[in-house]
């Protein structure tokens, strides 16, 4: 059972986006590439929102796999994006090296392809005494099918599956403090909180004419039952 | 080509509604059966808040296909329903006549299974030179395919395909005079526009104190990228 | 392994419903917004039908959240519903003290969203030592995946994942004793059933001529290969 | 538009089955193929039930298209499968004299695979004056975009595409006469017809029982709101 | 986990085929009611095939469940269906106690809806001691999302989810001795294997024209590439 | 059928941009909102790219619909959004007078709901002698059934349906010219062309890396078969 | 209605194959790639097998589009893959240039996107007295809405839709003559086939000892009911 | 839990591939069939890329089942494919005596179907104290249903489930050492991978031009934004 010993805060993990590369992005279509690049842009700046170290890898990046998603470097510009030959991140002594020296011993990680480079550091971070988690929806893969074999593995293992918003919600806490960073990252990368969020504004702005009945001169009256 | 004469009005056409069974409603399950009953009571309750003639018919209701819904029978408590033996509504001289009696040349069809007791009469009474519509969501198949083979075969013949909510728009034309139906048989039958229509009213209710920011302490302040 | 150490029953239980928002209901479609509403009035009623303690919360219910459901909150119009400022009802000192007041170490679990809402306290109470179950389909998510995802996590983690009908049925147990409770739950709130109990009526009522062959004539004969 | 000039009747219509083999059968995967066998023997059965004229082709039977299917031959033992050289079934000469030799001008195709074998023969005989039919649902494709493809030419080209659920009703006609048919033979190639069916004669066999309540005795009573 | 102590022998275990009822099988539509009526019987064969015990149930046969499948009865005259007031089959004494006497401790099990009535005495039989396995597509519920949520749940409990043709393929074991019940069990409920066996045999009964090129005039030459 | 007279080009046309209201985005979700927002984004910014008219209509802002999508309408600060009574945005005399004034006989349609505020003006000017087009994928609706419905609809009225990048690509005509247009549109608001447009800018800045082979120490070689 | 004056034939008709070009297959994903590259080269190749000319067209070669597909490429090194400004094929003058020169009349189209150019020479060519038919799974979309939408644009504006399998059927016409075509295209570019041929070889090489029953020691006998 | 004592190594682990059989892949379509002929032959072409020892085995070849994938066969032409008796690759002496024969204890397994010819081994082998894998996108079922079934029963019997690339990915470790294997297997094998390398390719070879602008007159400027 993969029961974690605490909540994720600010203080106790580090991110590793591992091969966000605009190539893999292009062809790892398990999920639709809207909505990827803005779950990967959504958990970059949940990091950035609370001050979280980032670590951040690729593979290949001359060759078909390309560059870094240029935004996500663009939220970074501190981080040494470190190229490595092994697969697996967790193989990588420059890479492990950079988890270490953070001192923490909860990695939040993502990458693309989750069956690969998300899943390998994952269950060997585990084996080597780390409490580790894969945000799904900020990865992506060849088809869903492998996304589907991918999380079975990895919570049979021990890794602990989870969301963008979950961990951004998990590291808010508490909305009085941190609830205009769960208002804004939805807002801007959730397409239903967007429009939910400026419906708000809207009605709140228009409800003194809604209440006197102003506004609705020229508009359906509101039905008997509801009121 | 199947472009209508004219727009549906309260005063030129009429509502077939046809082997809306419970029997039939069991085993039909192309669409999801609770979205089913709620499209069936959605469009009885339009002809209820136009004033509009409902025909309804039976096939066989002491076998398999069950009696009429009894919610829909009592939304029109005055409608005989014609039990006939013919598969074709349109064939029956009782139900046929029934049609003619109303002087109307538009009909609006639903009726269980679609690729039969909709199809049928929509197609026969077309030859006919009546206008007719089938309500594709009012109605439910074995399957989707037969669905969508039914709605390419009626189009293609020049019968008109539609839904519940766009014939109830089409009908209600204004919404300073007939918005309330609208409303209210949107909040009642279909789910979203119920918790559409219940938060906006929740908004209204408390936007004095949203706009004060008296309703937003203790609770996240609005992002500024949507002030 | 999450083999619970006895079942559900009126006197060992509490449920826990959590931010069912109207707000948040629009917004969050993994589930159809029909069945979503008729589950957590379904689920809401259970408690209501075996007199088991319900504890309600919300979040931001000034804001685009909005309020509890207006039909939820009228089935437990006693219930005081707990707005608190954490994302997670556990750490909030008031709700988890509510919990406790009860006395009970079995938590059955909804909330919108599911990642979060329900998942976070699921999990917080697990650690604390309680059993907690949640109700999978009296949730809902931004999106399916979502909550692939949070099924497999809360399953990981200890917590038993279930739907609204099976904690109906536990509970009922003997159906001469709580038959009624499932008939009228599962008629009122699951589209399949009504048609169905429906059908029995109306067969039954019937049942005489059929069998006489009355209510045959002018329908078809029952199939030889039936008889 | 394709609104045909006259009902389907038994004795204005050839049913042409074109290719039903079993080698088809496996590889073309598009419908469920329990539900494929069940439409094509449901469809055949059709024919024998109002004594239609059937004509039956192969393909390169004894290579990996395989034989007619068993089952379909022996409801027709009397055919004589046309075995020919060319993919288009109008094109051959034997096939086409067989068609013309039962007099009839409307053609209720059905084939394996339908983008083809079904497909031609409607196109060709409609250019030379048929009225053509395709049954969708008791044809199959490799995928299930070359099926939606297809009736979307079909349709635009004038062939009234359908089902073999509704040539059996728009045959039947009247269910005092052929309702037999129908109950008969949806009973036994419909999944959940076959259900209704039984489940109405279980009830109706018990009626008096569920009436007096003595077989409501250890079930739970019929809940008020359904009375 | 759930290792099993051994695999499934005709001689170790004993199917309970709970609340198999027409009722439930017409609203029960996780599953195509084609496919689960030919697993169910697929499955109840098995058992026939092997002589294992079966034990049957119902629950509310003469209410809208209905009565046991008629075909699913008449292959087991001698079963006496044990029909129950408690909800869950391992609570009613007499169900268990005829478990009991049948001496065997793995249960294999079936029921409608999967969700209760295979699911409750799949998991309160573990805790008494038993190995439990639940045969999913014998089974069906209100929804798919339903049969996730519990096959999720009943795999943490410790229960083992499979399918009848891996229970068939369990228990027959060796080919030579029992392959004539995979093939024929196969061929008649498996849709595909029908069309597969039927192939394999046309072509093997015309191999030798195939072979001698006889076959293949007026047919397609074997591509050269496949030679 | 509705073959057009000739293209569309940045003369002859004029967008309407209907009731792309907050209220409705947040509960029409045919289509992901993340897709829809940035669709209609998309095409609002065609035509502010080609200079092309656009109207802009509401129907309740004040209620439950919800004001204007803010960012669309900050793209047409000089735009006077219409509010009107009438469901259909052709019946409403203002709304009408507006396109008339432009004296364009190209109507590029797009509306939520699709089946109403899109499909009822489209097919009213149609029937006006108004060729009109209606952008499929930048309307949305309550469920996907209702817009397979409308489309079949409209198809069939003569209303030609398109798509965003249909309609951007029609007008820019000639890439040379126009190239930049379709370049910066895909790329901001089509997720895989984003991608794509990104790696593109990256393997073009490292290719003389590439190919002297510096780009590739430490990393794959180019497949053999590739070169 | 779009019935076409008479069949493909190898005399009658050109393929222009439109922008398959790497990059857009990257990012076009409506269908499986996999599929895609398949169904192009399959068709591509019937082109070669009935020596029907061909004519190939870029767009934005060097930019994220991508070079023509190498293998599509290298099936005709003697065409002159013309490289075009406008989006529109039918605009190039080169492009229709070499479409007259054929002298042909029929066109049969394939691109990537299908939306734009696919569809858009099809109508164009269509307007100045083409036919012009779209082979659908040749081509891809951004997402598979979007083909939806231009099926029902193509088939309505008189622009037949067909499959690459149907074009290679109707050209080859007679398989005495063209079955090689056939048996070696679809075992080599549909999944399917290719087992199936593989299997009937397989079986009708060891059929003799089949039917003596040798190949059966050690293995199932053939079930009676399917002798 | 199943967390792996180490990763795959070409050392430690054996391949068994049992019953990919051309009989077996035509009717197991729980796969798109092109995919799974490709997921299969990447996975063998992996083992000889490794040199890892591929055991293979049959079950009734001279069936419905059918001869080895030809092409598979032929990547392995070294090996005996070894026909058993027993369902249960595990039970058959022959061939777990192969197993121990290569003094390896970790089995990367995969098979037709995987509910019985993978899973059967995979957890008889575990119980034995071998560490077992089930490459899942390499198997195929009847329907996908029973694939979810396999792999829930998989993991929770302790196996390990993964993929086909994955499997790769873990061997290959370092890519600058075992790059060229995973470029060219995924360029033969996925058909997106394809598309991206040879788009790459492209790209790099003008790259020249694109900077310098020459490749870019005649098409579209980079837009500004992506600069």
């Amino acid at each position: 059972m993969s029961l974690p010993s605490s909540d994720l805060t600010p203080d106790n993990c580090v991110f590793l986006m591992i091969d966000h590369q605009v190539g893999l992005m292009q062809f790892l279509t398990s999920i639709d590439p809207l909505q990827l690049k803005n779950n990967i842009l959504g958990h970059a700046r949940t990091a950035k929102a609370f001050d979280i170290p980032v670590l951040m890898g690729t593979s290949w990046p001359t060759g078909p796999n390309g560059p870094t998603m240029p935004e996500l470097k663009a939220i970074f510009p501190e981080v040494d994006v470190i190229d490595r030959p092994f697969v697996n991140f967790w193989k990588d002594e420059a890479s492990r090296k950079a988890v270490e020296a953070t001192g923490r011993k909860k990695l939040v990680i993502s990458g693309l392809a989750t069956e690969v480079c998300a899943a390998f550091p994952a269950i060997s971070a585990l084996r080597d005494g780390y409490e580790t988690y894969v945000v799904i929806d900020a990865c992506a893969d060849f088809n869903p099918l492998i996304t589907d074999v991918t999380m079975q593995r990895l919570s049979a293992a021990g890794v602990i599956v989870t969301t963008w918003v979950a961990v951004l919600a998990e590291l808010a806490s508490n909305t009085q403090v941190n609830g205009k960073h769960i208002g804004q990252l939805l807002s801007d990368h959730m397409g239903q909180y967007y429009a939910a969020m400026n419906n708000f504004l809207g009605v709140a702005s228009t409800a003194e004419e809604v209440k006197a009945g102003v506004g609705l001169t020229g508009t359906p009256p509101i039905p008997a039952v509801l009121k």
